[in-house]
């Protein structure tokens, strides 16, 4: 009882992954009971309540907690349900705990430059880029699934049109038009799976159009880089001050083809572009027959302010708009959109065809649906309101534990940046992990050619279950100066 | 009546895509009353039974004929259903049919050599390549998905492993074995969502580890070749006789570092690779340190005998064993897996994860729970019988239309090839297109440099719904020598 087991029992999801959910659960408890983490006579939550709470099984919680007991770590009573045993004898070591599983979108992979070494105790994710995964809306989606699967006709069952299903693309249309001003008709839609798939086919049909380089932004995801740098392109890098990227430096960029933004709120800083920039980028697309690549992967969640529509609109024939569910729903769907100028639509049709086809036709089927019914704006809107409260709570956290840390990049979306003093992020990110706590550093985002200047943490508050949340925001504080 | 609507009715979905379904039937219907090919005086199938047929919404259908009704091209009386009407005055031409929706299996596809240019009457559908899409069994396959949906961990939301989720791939193990005779385990198994999008990532592989080849057979989709030549490998053709693909071959071909095979039941010619030839594919791989691509695309389809067995399980250290859920359940799904040998799994789990990460996580769920239940093999026992009874009654209309004309490989799968007198291919396209009837001929799957010395129509029996499955037969005696 002396221990919080709500701010820490909901977190140990993160340490199950694969098929062994219950010898992930037993290990994750066998480890938090030996380390002390959990103290002997802590009273552990009923097994069903703890089912609900990873989304297991029951008796996949209830198998664990009785394999402990029958080792001795755990105590069952009659009564009084289910505790940790008082240490009688010196415990034998537990095996190591499964890695944390790793998102794509953590920044550069390759031996990260944090103090992310140390991930035995990783209970605590504030990694940015997933949303709340227990929020999913199960019974509504599988309501919108049982109604399209039973109203689809027999044809959708077999090789469909490569741009997606013209349902779907019909609903996404409509909604893009009305949440984020897009300029999108149907049949230059291509459905894709993802930010990530959607770049590759047009950094794929980018190349074959003989493009050579596509700009970046200073600050943003090493695996967008990477992976349009494997297409064939050059990814030279705008440079960036108090206002935003300079989208003004694109005019003097020779041989380059396009460039990729994200124009509504920057990742991972978090600003909006502001007007004139927004500007500057479509004006020099126009002028050069380049492109306009916006990764618009937030764009539903807004606080503060009016929404920043999409750059898309202002010329929907030089920027292609990209949209997801990833982040508003759950990266396990797969669907993700993109919305293309008259000239590229077919290419990029072409190009997804060769590959994979087309989506799951059932889930686009079950989206439109969702789009269709109101279930999405419901969804995003409940999803709003719950991540604005934990902004606030995030910001007042920090407020009052640290006041001269600077939080920005909160009008929007799922992340926020703390401020670190100049030369203290890595320091600061070792102290993180050494609570448990993951969570990046800004110059993880960093593209190699720009100087390290900024010294940050990125935190996605959208990431814990509630019940990991303040755990969690406790430990952030923590490591605060 | 004297008209005959179970044959012709249900192919009308062929012809209809998107959302236009209302306007799609109506059109379709107009233009048979305008053809005569619905007689003036047909009773059509109530609304309510059509609909079911074709899957839509009863309204939909209701809403076509009131409309066609209302232009006078059909009559509606109490007591007496609906019926073509009277020709009375000449009617005015109708707008032309939507042309059908192509699979990517057809074949070769610009400007097809054969006789498939008229297509506005293509009612009767014999192309192989896509399962009877109205057995899709919708009701249990909700069932497995809800009962996934529910029982998913929370953590099956986020970006998952890209070679898929653990549940799918250990169902998809223990099934492989027992039916396929594949030597699977869960970690060597990567999810995809289709042949294609499969080999697609083994060519992106073997082309980075500088493999300069990859063999394929005489016959086969022309799709598959252009894809590994866009992945800058060169595709030479093995030679075949009547014992099947000649890979003694293999052994003489410098700078191959795989091949592609069907080995089961070869694409399209139907036999299946004698145990000599087998054994030199895995020989030659084995000696040489290059794989065998082996294309199961039908696995589950056997008639007469045996099933034989999966390459695979011969040497799993050189044989990519690709399956689908293609054929046993629809495209529509873009489920397929690959299991790998330990040397490319990890590879191709990379390659997987840097494009479009992974499948739809529910729908992998429900696929597991769908072979878990049992679900799934009742399905294919019930599809199995369904498709032998037609090929039966293909060989039987053939033997009674056409007495001279062999039919060939039909111990599996789901379609055959009949032989054609040398040199009347086309001329017999030509005459299969000109009823209506669309069918492929064998040399839209001959490899460039392969002689033209084969003529014969492949013929999908799978293909049509049951209420077009007779027309369809009909059609095709009637185009017989």
């Amino acid at each position: 009882m002396a221990n919080d087991w709500a701010a820490f029992g909901s977190d140990l999801h993160l340490e199950l992954r694969g098929t062994r959910l219950r010898a992930g659960l037993r290990d994750a408890l066998r480890e938090a009971v030996r380390s002390g983490r959990l103290e002997a006579g802590t009273r552990l939550p009923s097994s069903r309540s703890l089912a609900v709470d990873l989304g297991m099984a029951r008796n996949t919680v209830a198998d664990a907690y009785a394999e402990l007991v029958a080792e001795g770590w755990l105590t069952a009573r009659q009564g009084s349900g289910t505790r940790v045993a008082r240490r009688a004898a010196p415990r034998p070591p537990a095996p190591s705990l499964p890695k944390l599983s790793a998102s794509p979108e953590q920044g550069r992979p390759p031996s990260p430059p944090s103090g992310a070494g140390r991930t035995a105790a990783l209970v605590h994710n504030l990694q940015s880029g997933t949303p709340d995964l227990a929020s999913f809306p199960r019974a509504d989606w599988l309501k919108a699934y049982r109604r399209a699967l039973t109203d689809a006709p027999n044809e959708a069952f077999g090789y469909g049109d490569p741009r997606g299903r013209p349902e779907l693309r019909t609903a996404l249309a409509e909604y893009l038009a009305r949440a984020r001003g897009v300029h999108a008709r149907p049949e230059r839609i291509v459905i894709c799976a993802g930010f990530v798939h959607g770049l590759r086919l047009i950094g794929e049909v980018l190349r074959a159009r003989g493009v050579r380089d596509v700009a970046v932004e200073s600050y943003g995801l090493w695996l967008h880089d990477d992976l349009l740098r494997r297409a064939g392109l050059g990814t030279p890098a705008l440079g960036f001050d108090e206002r935003g990227t300079r989208t003004e430096e694109l005019a003097g960029l020779d041989g380059c083809g396009a460039v990729l933004m994200t124009a509504a709120h920057q990742y991972p800083l978090g600003g909006a572009l502001p007007p004139d920039r927004r500007a500057a980028a479509v004006d020099w697309a126009h002028a050069s027959g380049g492109f306009v690549l916006e990764d618009d992967y937030d764009g539903e969640f807004r606080y503060d302010r009016q929404p920043v529509g999409a750059l898309q609109g202002l010329d929907p024939d030089r920027v292609v708009y990209f949209g997801t569910a990833s982040k508003s729903m759950a990266p396990g769907l797969r669907l993700a959109w993109m919305v293309l100028p008259q000239e590229l639509a077919q290419e990029v049709a072409t190009a997804r065809g060769a590959v994979d086809r087309t989506s799951s036709v059932p889930d686009q089927l079950a989206f439109a649906e969702f789009l269709r019914s109101g279930a999405y704006d419901r969804h995003v809107r409940a999803m709003r309101l719950r991540y604005r409260r934990r902004r606030d709570q995030l910001v007042a956290a920090v407020a009052a534990h640290s006041p001269e840390t600077r939080v920005s990049g909160i009008a929007a979306g799922l992340h926020a940046v703390l401020a670190l003093p100049p030369g203290t992020e890595q320091a600061t990110l070792r102290a993180a992990a050494w609570r448990g706590l993951a969570v990046q550093g800004l110059d993880r985002f960093r593209r190699p050619t720009v100087p390290p200047t900024l010294d940050g943490l990125v935190v996605g508050y959208a990431t814990p279950p509630d019940s990991g949340w303040q755990g969690a925001l406790r430990a952030l504080c923590g490591v605060l100066p």
